[in-house]
């Protein structure tokens, strides 16, 4: 398989906040400043309709008012029904493009414990202008003060996946109410599945190719840098996943009368996973890095000049030493990772504290590549 | 801590055998074949009394009835009460003693599932005279014909601990019957909560050890060799449990944000689990071999001439190779053992599926030495 490589890169913002006050980027940003209020509505009103993808009648609303929002901005939308949630593709042509750009986002959240939230219901959106324990919240109806940028928005789906849609669409009102055509015809997919692994993504490529493809393919969901600088990715790895089962006797053994004697599948796990990494996390299994196309000078430079999160991150994460002392966090992202996320022998530590041989240990595995 | 060695001696039948039919042993061996039934007898009527010790009810019966046992074999027995079960002491003075013996053997039974028990109810014993499907069973009070030596008794306990409690006593009517007088004073400790690890005993033994001390202890408690001879092991291992956490972040983290960056505890717990044992079953922790007493070219004798069960047990339990492949199983009998009998992480593999870096992983282990 070919790797897609991951380049974090982060723009400074003062360039953008050193052009000219008659300049494309100026007007659209007086533009942006002046209906602040407006676009956070339009979020809000987004954020309002749940999105759990198994609520099919949820996730039809919110195709419905993805639909309207893009036809308001002249991008003639289709929803593609598939097993799951609809698929939602639209386009907008410019007159002289010299280039077509996709642009994929998913408007399906993560399912969600109402009894987790503290300050509103999931969606319910809210600003909360100062963190608990003050814990200051503020509601849009009434607000006509100028808007924090410091202030966060409480509500489902509002970082991952629905606020970078709702930004989008204010770019393209804000290039519109700003007179500056577009260079480059803009297509948008928007998936409802994502959550789930996207099931149908592949089979609505498959049959609406022509209508989804473009020069360049921008994915607006993942993290923002730690930093806080608004943040550009150069790929995004893929995701596997393995079950690793280690089987030992056919049923349980006594340790007392066989320990030492019969082969523990629990301890031949841990050989094995213990093999996969050195003590520096590189994988030691055979051929897993054949196919990694190195950075180039160009490449690295630009990594280091993404300021380092490191040490905040550690503090915040409870930890003193990472994997590898030697590179980055954000050279780490160009590398295919090999991660246990859970593994399990005898029942569990928990479990009925059984002297046994276990007869089988297993471990489960994901893998960006 | 001192290690004691555990040596498995499998005594020759045939050395009985051929005893003459006037010696003390064949006169002994006449008295039981003619009492066989009523020492089965006996033996069913204390294997109907149900003996899991959290009944408190059912344990004192038990004991009760163990007293009254003794009593007819004029072993003056005293229940000692404890916080658990009561422990049963006895003894039975030899005119002429050149010595004390002590019996050591557990009445109370493990957990019973009653829904396990294809052929009666725990508590209900009965002889399984052959095997399902044909699945022929026995009950005693209407049988008058040769007992079978290869029948088995289903009944909880009749293997762990209550027959070798009956066979002991037969022993003891057999002898005096025989007219063999006892050539050592006899005394017996049976105990009521071994299968909760015998939290008691430790302080019955402080308090009582002069009525319960003598020049030997023999336990009457363990398996019997896999060869199905009589089985004398010399030692026995303590018990030791141990459980071992390692944490890594301080909440589990996202496997792609953060993965071959932040440390995983689930690859350090392998790791370090890996780390105790070599390839060939040697536990590799510092000093853990250091106060064991090399077994003596008499007893390396003695265990060369045990009949090799090994290969029966491998297909049995369905391995093709043991940890170690130089040592048969009762030289690793002689060796303290290191055994994980469970771990977990991640909430297990069969849990949610999370591509997380879990916070932490735990594993337990069972040591014998």
């Amino acid at each position: 398989m070919k790797l897609k490589w991951l380049l974090g890169l982060v723009t400074m913002v003062s360039a953008l906040g050193a052009a000219a006050p008659d300049d494309p980027v100026s007007r659209v940003r007086a533009w942006r400043e002046q209906h602040e209020k407006q676009i956070l509505l339009e979020l809000f009103d987004f954020l309002k309709l749940p999105n759990v993808a198994t609520n099919k009648g949820d996730i039809e609303r919110n195709a419905q008012a993805l639909t309207r929002l893009l036809e308001l901005r002249r991008f003639l939308p289709d929803r593609i029904a598939t097993a799951g949630s609809p698929v939602v593709i639209a386009e907008r042509r410019a007159a002289a493009a010299r280039r077509t750009i996709t642009f994929y986002f998913h408007y399906d959240g993560q399912p969600v414990d109402p009894a987790e939230w503290t300050y509103e219901p999931p969606f319910s959106p809210v600003i909360v202008a100062e963190h608990e324990p003050a814990g200051r919240t503020i509601t849009l109806s009434s607000w006509n003060d100028k808007i924090d940028p410091e202030w966060r928005i409480y509500g489902r789906s509002s970082s991952d996946d629905k606020s970078p849609i709702i930004a989008f669409l204010a770019a393209i009102d804000g290039l519109e109410n700003a007179n500056i055509p577009l260079t480059s015809n803009v297509r948008v997919v928007l998936e409802g599945d994502e959550e789930a692994g996207s099931p149908s993504l592949e089979t609505v490529v498959r049959e609406h190719g022509g209508r989804i493809g473009g020069d360049a393919l921008i994915m607006v969901d993942g993290p923002r840098h730690a930093s806080g600088r608004p943040t550009l990715f150069f790929g995004a790895r893929g995701i596997m996943s393995a079950v690793i089962t280690v089987y030992g006797p056919l049923r349980d053994l006594h340790s007392g009368n066989y320990g030492n004697w019969a082969p523990n599948p629990a301890l031949a796990l841990a050989k094995l996973l213990a093999s996969m990494k050195d003590d520096e996390g590189r994988v030691t299994v055979d051929g897993f890095y054949d196919d990694v196309t190195p950075l180039t000078a160009e490449e690295r430079k630009a990594i280091e000049e993404i300021p380092d999160v490191a040490p905040t991150l550690m503090q915040t994460f409870g930890f003193s030493k990472p994997e590898n002392q030697t590179d980055r966090l954000e050279l780490r992202h160009n590398l295919p990772t090999l991660n246990i996320n859970a593994y399990e022998a005898g029942g569990g530590v928990g479990g009925q504290g059984r002297t046994v041989i276990p007869a089988s240990a297993s471990a489960r595995l994901d893998l960006r590549l």
